[in-house]
């Protein structure tokens, strides 16, 4: 009885997915990863290029009704907005104050820009960060009603976690703002500031009186997504990944990057298919369109997670 | 007997810095490194947030009579000159052809332009990293004879063994090219790709013949050095440094940056002091030029490292 009830607490001890079903995804990963760790095995992979990247939208949180971003830059807008009069009358800011996300777009990459502009650049980086961590303190989601840094996906977290107990590096890429991800990211997903890679502006080093400062510019000096994603993995990490996971076409190139290296690879994709627990979406989608890396992952044998049969819980909260 | 031989032992087990004279900047180091790292000191820094930042040339490595860099550059332009015969009539390829630096200089920052695109451009960054490792398996110094890997100071790999043994993570923020350093500096150094941060071109994905690559072209990224330092640790790291070691006036930024957070901080200049066993410069040297850092020192209380009186050898070779 006793050896028995070991047994089980031994076989629970042992799964390091516990949110993932048992079935082909939680198969190749594991698989994977047990291949790659494993000494003497052919597939083994020495623990210093041990290097996994993960897309953040999307793969490690919810990236719907819009990227989360833009709800920051929308409630920093109107935050901003009294010591702005102009902006009631003034495209791309009414319709970003009227929260007419139809309007915002309609002024197109031009417009926003300029809202990233107002909101991400013209102050400096440690006051950015304080903004950025008030506002994920205090901001929920429309839909659930939740802190947008508690709608990340407890299998993913749970892989993150499995993969660095089995000595690999995790690094987030993403076509989302390195600076608002790293004032979170750490206590969320266990990943510290110099494994976040994301798009990002020109900073500029001043002295204001007498005290360093790093000033945020508008200017852009990388757009991390598509084919500036090997781009900035090449300049932060400076070896090829052997594992990549992204969810859109987005992430293509990441992960054409990834599995075109010798030696074993692990290519996946998040396949937005639970309608119910999350949002259902893929080839039609204005964000986080899943087409062409949906063939080419067919095409190449990538795994490709069905969130709706694989995954038992979406978000930490629903733990059982 | 035995016993004092024993005790013998455990004494140079416990210096970990044995290239360096007892004396006021060995005395600095271990004390900050003691106090940061020991329990309950009031000075104690977490693991998370040791991080320490070192400049490469002249601080890691000898950067006279020129940056390395340039050997290489010089190297490729006479490797790459039978398919470009009308480089023997045209600046700055005709002075670089004949090693002649002073006529090289006169074409000024267009001419290095120039000469950075040719050499570091329009290839792949796998090619790229071949001829950098060739390069270095064979070039040699002119005054030493030495391979420049064997150039680098042994007090200084000391000093990094030391820290990484102490929970910090060791950076190297560098002017000189990120991708020009990256081949070398883990077998040399112990510093991974993704810790080192130096001056880079920009990047571009292409598919050819179905493959995945990243070519390199000629368009600047950034410049890592003076105020682009503290940019790059930044982008980079995210974090403030607490531990910043450098040689110029080139690292004058990156050393107030350092030095300005709050808590303990350590900020160091290597004083190029010995002329017989390396080179004796500062203020009027056109390469590592140290003026303003060296006064921002004294009045800042930072350490400056005499080579000649601390340093018992330069090189690993001299060692006893």
């Amino acid at each position: 009885m006793l050896s028995g009830l070991w047994a089980g607490v031994a076989l629970a001890a042992r799964d390091a997915l516990p949110s993932w079903n048992d079935g082909p995804a939680k198969q190749a990963i594991t698989s994977f990863v047990t291949k790659t760790t494993t000494k003497g095995s052919p597939d083994f992979i020495a623990p210093d290029q041990r290097i996994a990247v993960f897309d953040n939208d999307g793969t490690l949180w919810t990236e719907q009704p819009m990227y989360f971003q833009l709800f920051f830059v929308l409630d920093q807008v109107k935050a901003l907005s009294p010591k702005h009069p102009e902006w009631k009358t003034t495209e791309p800011f009414k319709s970003a104050l009227a929260g007419d996300m139809k309007g915002v777009a309609a002024t197109g990459q031009k417009g926003l820009m300029e809202l990233l502009a107002v909101t991400h650049a013209g102050m400096t980086s440690d006051e950015f960060r304080d903004r950025v961590n008030q506002w994920m303190a205090t901001a929920r989601h429309p839909k659930t009603n939740r802190h947008f840094s508690e709608m990340v996906y407890q299998p993913m977290l749970e892989l993150l976690a499995y993969l660095r107990d089995n000595g690999y590096r995790t690094y987030i890429v993403s076509g989302g703002g390195q600076d608002f991800m790293r004032p979170w990211v750490w206590a969320v997903y266990g990943i510290p500031p110099e494994q976040v890679i994301g798009s990002e502006g020109e900073l500029k080093y001043e002295l204001r009186d007498g005290k360093p400062t790093l000033v945020k510019t508008p200017k852009v000096a990388l757009i991390n997504d598509g084919p500036g994603k090997p781009v900035g993995i090449e300049r932060f990490i400076g070896q090829r990944p052997v594992f990549a996971f992204g969810n859109s076409d987005g992430d293509q190139q990441m992960l054409e990057w990834t599995a075109a290296g010798t030696g074993p690879r692990f290519a996946a994709l998040v396949h937005h298919t639970d309608g119910e627990r999350e949002f259902a979406y893929d080839r039609q989608s204005s964000i986080g369109k899943l087409d062409k890396a949906l063939d080419e992952a067919t095409a190449k044998g990538w795994l490709v997670v069905d969130m709706k049969k694989d995954w038992k819980v979406i978000y930490p909260a629903e733990k059982p």
